[in-house]
């Protein structure tokens, strides 16, 4: 076997980004720009390789958790499965191979819990996803394994403090923060201030949570309250590559634009869109980081696609031109979930007044001054239909997806073939249609890793310790 | 300029087809199979190089005549131009330049009427998709040019014959196929006895219109009433090599899939899976034929997507479970088509009874015995909807997409990114993301064609007859 070299790998996934989604945001983009036909393309554009065919082992749609776990572990699993094989076994992961086999410095970067799907795949194995009170204490390195990941950036506070705590998530009073710190020196930052502070000498393990649950969208978020996908790349870059500077190994650092879905999963256009340009940013970033350090491969593709978005609707009855309008989606001033909060706590607090719905949810938050009786009809009655706060917002985002000609198919994931982008070193080798088990194992083979012997560990471990 | 060595262009065209097209048909192909998960793989995927972007220059969503401009031409137009650009002027086409500067053989092979966009804008030059009569006769060579095509296989054997005959869809008493047969010496064929006779020795020009319209749809065809895509096409390359088979010079082949996109319009699950199968058969010919004859390069792709198909789709109220249905797919025995041609036929002989709508269209035909009351009822009405027959042809495919949880959005065309493969010599110049354009530009630069001058020629000579 060859003695391996200093690499460096960036693994990026766009949670629920399909091949309409780049289409979309792109086609949005270059209106809003005024720009000529054909003349602007994205950085994703520029990477283009191939595509990752998704289904899992239980369905022909995959969710985020088996999808991830393809890319982890190189396998077809459940959907659910955070890291198990379909027999709920668990299975080694890249990460984890990175940390204990190459002595790589490990990384983790969302806009998601940090405990969500994606980023759990990769450093925990749990048979359920929504075990996340227990996927936070295994990331954290209570673990057959011990810690294999020595930076997280993202979401997700609320999962690592005691139910004693305000807004906390878990089930029992472990104060997780203070658990690490004592147990493997994590270092913990939960403010905008303190991200500015740190710098590419900061101290690993680091653990930055800047939201209690999940970050903020883009098109949401005060930039001086949480930090965006690009910036908290950015410095995880610096920090990962000063810590294994002086080091044999170079660095495994995986980037989640984890709310891409989101948007997809309430069907709503703008907010995706700005996911997306975030996303964009990041992989800009990343690229010129790449051009500075040759040594380094970038991957990036989607779990899955959400929402069953597509860049035509048929909005009229007869037979439909070929066209859709960007103008009405330019005035939307938030996503379609924080309106439809501010419309929950109106009802709570009993403000919730036709004009308030109309002018303030719809007028500014939408950007629309044009909804039908009908329309507004829906949308009231919302209030007596027992349903989930999700469905409101599915019908904010509807009024101005119809308007766009936007269409939209469900609430899910769909099944269609996402796309594969690569840059940097051997990139040229995901050419090409792959199952999504296929990028797992390319990052395997590029680092010389030995999944099964984690898995052994994994096991191992497990019956010594009952 | 170095000298031009011997090649074959062999020019492909999926019209309709999206990145969600094929991963629906091969899913529901494994699934037909009974294979295990990623263990079947359509030709397609084993060439993908990369996407094509489609937008026109009138429209973010694009037609077929300005989608096959692009590629003909190399430039971007208005929806529903044939050859020519957006100030309707013509454009010199690939097909016409490697006729008369590399002196080629040139042949087409489509499913749709040849006057049909796609293969009019390799060789025709009008404003307006719609008058095929004034395309046909370009094609055969009434035209500044003269005779740029040797071998049109397909379909609308209508546009060629009088309208003192019967099915004419001709506004005049042309008589073309004999008037062609006089002043271009073309052969036309008509039966598919006479197209099993044709050997490699077959005769150029060379008109085979196997149907009066277009072609019947793979799913609805007797095989012994007309040939498949699969079959034209190989028939064609083995005629188009023979004749040059002497010669310093080879041939360019256009091959349109035609009714994909005819499939999508009418949003016909299994309509659209015969037809990419049919498809994917012709790839399989196409390449098989290029590791015999290496100087040949096959470029495959869409020219947009049509109806907005997402393979995931939510028809229950709550939130959905990431899954899709094959299995009502595969009772269906015939196109919503054709289902509707019989029903409006049974109208029009007063045999139009809830029973035959029931077991015959229905029960026979989509293989379905469970509609409800609601769904007959809506079916019944159309009667009475003085709406075209598509939107019963419509109605039936919903039945059908419904249960097996298959999204549309449009009776249209979308804007999504379309798949781009490529096999054979200088495959790998097309790995990436391009404008439509830029297949029309790699044709010419591998070619060595030069587009201006034709474009020349036919401002000239349009001088000079003025
Ligand atoms: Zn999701
Ligand atoms: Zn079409």
């Amino acid at each position: 076997m060859a003695k391996p070299v200093k690499r460096n790998v960036i693994m990026m996934v766009s949670d629920g980004f399909g091949p309409a989604s780049e289409t979309f945001a792109r086609q949005y983009h270059s209106w809003k720009e005024g720009s000529p036909v054909n003349s602007i393309v994205f950085p994703l554009d520029k990477i283009l390789v191939g595509q990752s065919r998704t289904q899992s082992s239980s369905s022909l749609i995959t969710d985020s958790a088996a999808g991830a776990t393809a890319f982890a572990c190189g396998i077809k699993t459940f959907n659910g499965a955070i890291a198990v094989n379909p027999d709920k076994i668990p299975c080694g992961t890249v990460l984890e191979s990175a940390k204990i086999h190459r002595h790589m410095k490990t990384g983790m970067v969302v806009k998601s819990r940090i405990t969500h799907a994606t980023p759990a795949a990769f450093s925990a194995h749990i048979g359920w996803r929504d075990w996340e009170n227990a996927i936070a204490e295994q990331q954290l390195g209570y673990s057959p394994l011990g810690r294999t990941v020595d930076l997280m950036f993202g979401g997700g506070l609320c999962q690592f403090k005691s139910n004693k705590t305000e807004g906390s998530c878990r089930q029992d009073d472990k104060d997780l923060v203070q658990q690490a710190k004592f147990d493997f020196d994590w270092d913990t930052k939960t403010t905008r201030k303190e991200f500015d502070q740190l710098d590419e000498n900061a101290k690993l393990p680091l653990l930055g949570l800047f939201a209690n649950q999940h970050m903020n969208y883009a098109i949401d978020n005060d930039p001086s309250i949480e930090p965006s996908l690009d910036e908290m790349t950015e410095k995880a870059l610096s920090i990962l590559k000063k810590s294994s500077q002086n080091s044999k190994h170079g660095f495994f650092l995986m980037v989640e634009g984890s709310r891409i879905d989101m948007a997809g999963h309430i069907n709503d256009p703008m907010a995706m869109y700005h996911e997306i340009l975030e996303y964009q940013q990041t992989i800009k970033a990343v690229m010129k980081f790449i051009d500075q350090n040759p040594d380094t491969i970038l991957i990036s593709t989607s779990d899955h696609e959400t929402g069953g978005l597509t860049v035509g609707r048929q909005v009229t009855k007869g037979y439909p031109r070929y066209e859709w309008d960007p103008e009405p989606l330019s005035r939307v001033k938030n996503s379609s979930e924080v309106l439809s909060w501010m419309w929950a706590k109106a009802i709570q607090d009993e403000t919730d007044t036709k004009e308030y719905l109309l002018d303030t949810i719809i007028g500014q938050g939408l950007g629309l001054t044009d909804v039908s009786k009908l329309e507004l009809a829906r949308l009231w009655s919302w209030k007596n239909s027992r349903t989930d706060i999700e469905f409101f917002a599915i019908m904010l985002s509807d009024l101005v997806s119809r308007r766009a000609q936007i269409g939209w198919t469900t609430m899910g994931h769909t099944a269609v073939d996402v796309n594969l982008y690569a840059y940097g070193h051997q990139a040229e080798l995901l050419r090409g249609s792959y199952e999504n088990t296929d990028i797992g194992s390319f990052i395997v083979d590029y680092l010389k890793l030995d999944l099964d012997d984690i898995t052994k560990r994994l096991l191992d471990l497990k019956a010594l310790r009952s």
